[in-house]
């Protein structure tokens, strides 16, 4: 484990070289996580730099002594962070897209730029990272199953209790937590693509869009529960977007590609226009990882990303179908996990 | 409730017009939600001025119609989001400290400065906020209840089902959620004042920090259920500090005052170096909001406030012992809900 943060460390300090960077300042929780095994608790500051220093509040100083690969320093206050960087004579710091406004301006004798230098090294998996995450989806495709949706819809459960005791399995069966919060629409809210868990007993179709961490790596799949003719033949192009974006993966092309093949094929039927997000996107120890497969995006994928694919069609006031799985890299694409389509 | 948002705006656009802003833009989802009504689940962006907008994510474009009561518009692309604030001779933007650093550097034309601008509306509650607190805490309290932890210890549950059981109670109870990620630490692990729920069957003592949400609105609680003669003498010592603290609080005293008086009791009996965090801290919409009742904070208590007083001490290796509860301000600290301090 030790080595291998260190080699991401180092690929991150030939970049800050390359692009003449004194340092980088990170507050992403996940992102010093990956760098030095240590998950904060409240809020931690790692710089990279020859002597790599992450500091923890002091509430975190327990736990960070256990975790962190990186040497730690009680964090007393941001006037004394930015004097220490100083006496270092550093001037050019490379920043997190997401750090917030408030950081940043208290960084304002630095000389700062967003860089996607973690980023870079997050969206390769390793075999660990790649094992963790199938780990996780088979005990979320697992626990979709032990829970029968199709039982629980004739037994009128409400859509949070399903969602509530989908989460209680998937904890039985191994899994941290969830990876985002389940979403578990049925009826008409099946055409609001982030719908939340209500106390409305099971409408048809039902669709669960859920996921679960193991050891902080997320898995993340949808199945839609279909029940007329009508929902069997938006599915059935759904599907055939989902199929073709999936044979279509290999290394070299562009996310882009991706999203055009599955975005052409629902368009061709006519239903373009309620094909309202992008077709998936690259995950890991978040939900959502950098790059996405979205119409605009010109990455390439390489060997050992892993990213899903997710089209869906929504018909506003009447239902929605969305299909989603986890697609790893190898050369071509290989769908993770083995759950059916229709359940 | 039309009106009482119209409130804010208002408010809002005297202050931008006071401090010689053109605007403020808002990306934070409960910022956005407080002022129009409509929780993103995406992304989307308010900006305030005479003729408030939201620019709403295609995928949220029904629900935002639906519960929106500022006119929304999709949003297309950044560039385009700028060239509409460009056209309205706007230059100054006032901006939220979360906004993350990858906007930022998108509104790079313009002057952009943090403003708590939206921060000073939701510190004072209206009464239809502090009803929906007041039931929140009066369906937590009621599920810690129901749960019966000592049962659950001498039935040897795990740390994780218990957290989780409490979850559903609080959802069978009418709870929408749980506010955060619910501590439920037993043994050692109490004196990690951030404990994450484990596998572990329960050891003791129990320190259960929890809480949920009622329409959008957060409930946070502690309590430690002790079990030997030490762990009651650090109890009585955090009764203390949490009680005289509560009788501390009446409008026009500054939080820091709050916090000393706690620190100070503490402090004396010899475990001062063992209180690791701030004394309490806003909540409402976020379970974490400003001001913090912390040793730095020189705001002032005012009525209609509502705020956590949460004494710890922390004995690494040993136990951890926290007792919080919700205040109220009306003229003097009223505890929020009626749950026995020991269980």
């Amino acid at each position: 484990m030790e080595s291998s943060k260190n080699v991401h460390i180092d690929n991150i300090l030939k970049r800050l070289e390359k692009n003449n960077f004194d340092a980088m300042f990170l507050a992403n929780f996940n992102n010093i996580r990956y760098l030095t095994g240590y998950l904060s608790t409240s809020f931690a500051f790692l710089i990279i730099k020859e002597n790599p220093i992450v500091y923890v509040s002091a509430m975190d100083m327990e736990i960070a002594s256990k975790t962190s690969s990186c040497q730690i320093k009680k964090f007393e206050s941001f006037n004394s962070l930015v004097d220490d960087l100083k006496e270092e004579n550093i001037k050019k710091l490379a920043i997190e897209e997401d750090l917030t406004a408030g950081i940043y301006k208290k960084l304002d004798d630095f000389t700062l730029e967003i860089s996607d230098f973690v980023n870079l090294e997050r969206m390769i998996k390793s075999k660990d990272e790649i094992s963790k995450m199938e780990t996780a989806v088979n005990i979320a495709h697992k626990s979709l199953i032990e829970l029968d949706v199709r039982a629980k819809q004739e037994d009128s459960w409400e859509e949070w209790a399903c969602s509530y005791e989908l989460g209680r399995i998937m904890r039985e069966n191994g899994a941290e937590i969830e990876s985002f919060d389940t979403i578990f629409a049925s009826g008409a809210d099946t055409s609001l693509p982030h719908s939340v868990p209500s106390h409305k007993v099971l409408e048809t179709p039902i669709l669960v869009d859920y996921g679960c961490k193991f050891e902080g790596y997320c898995s993340d799949t949808t199945r839609t529960f279909i029940y007329t003719e009508k929902q069997e033949e938006i599915s059935s192009i759904v599907l055939e977007a989902h199929d073709k974006a999936i044979n279509a993966i290999k290394e070299g092309v562009q996310y882009s590609e991706i999203d055009k093949i599955a975005r052409d094929i629902i368009t061709e039927y006519g239903y373009g226009d309620n094909f309202i997000h992008s077709t998936g996107h690259n995950l890991g120890l978040d939900i959502h990882e950098s790059p996405n497969a979205s119409i605009r995006d010109q990455n390439i994928i390489e060997k050992n990303m892993v990213f899903t694919i997710e089209p869906g069609i929504y018909l506003e006031g009447e239902f929605g179908v969305r299909i989603e799985d986890m697609v790893f890299v190898d050369k071509k694409g290989i769908v993770m996990g083995d759950l059916p389509v229709y359940l």
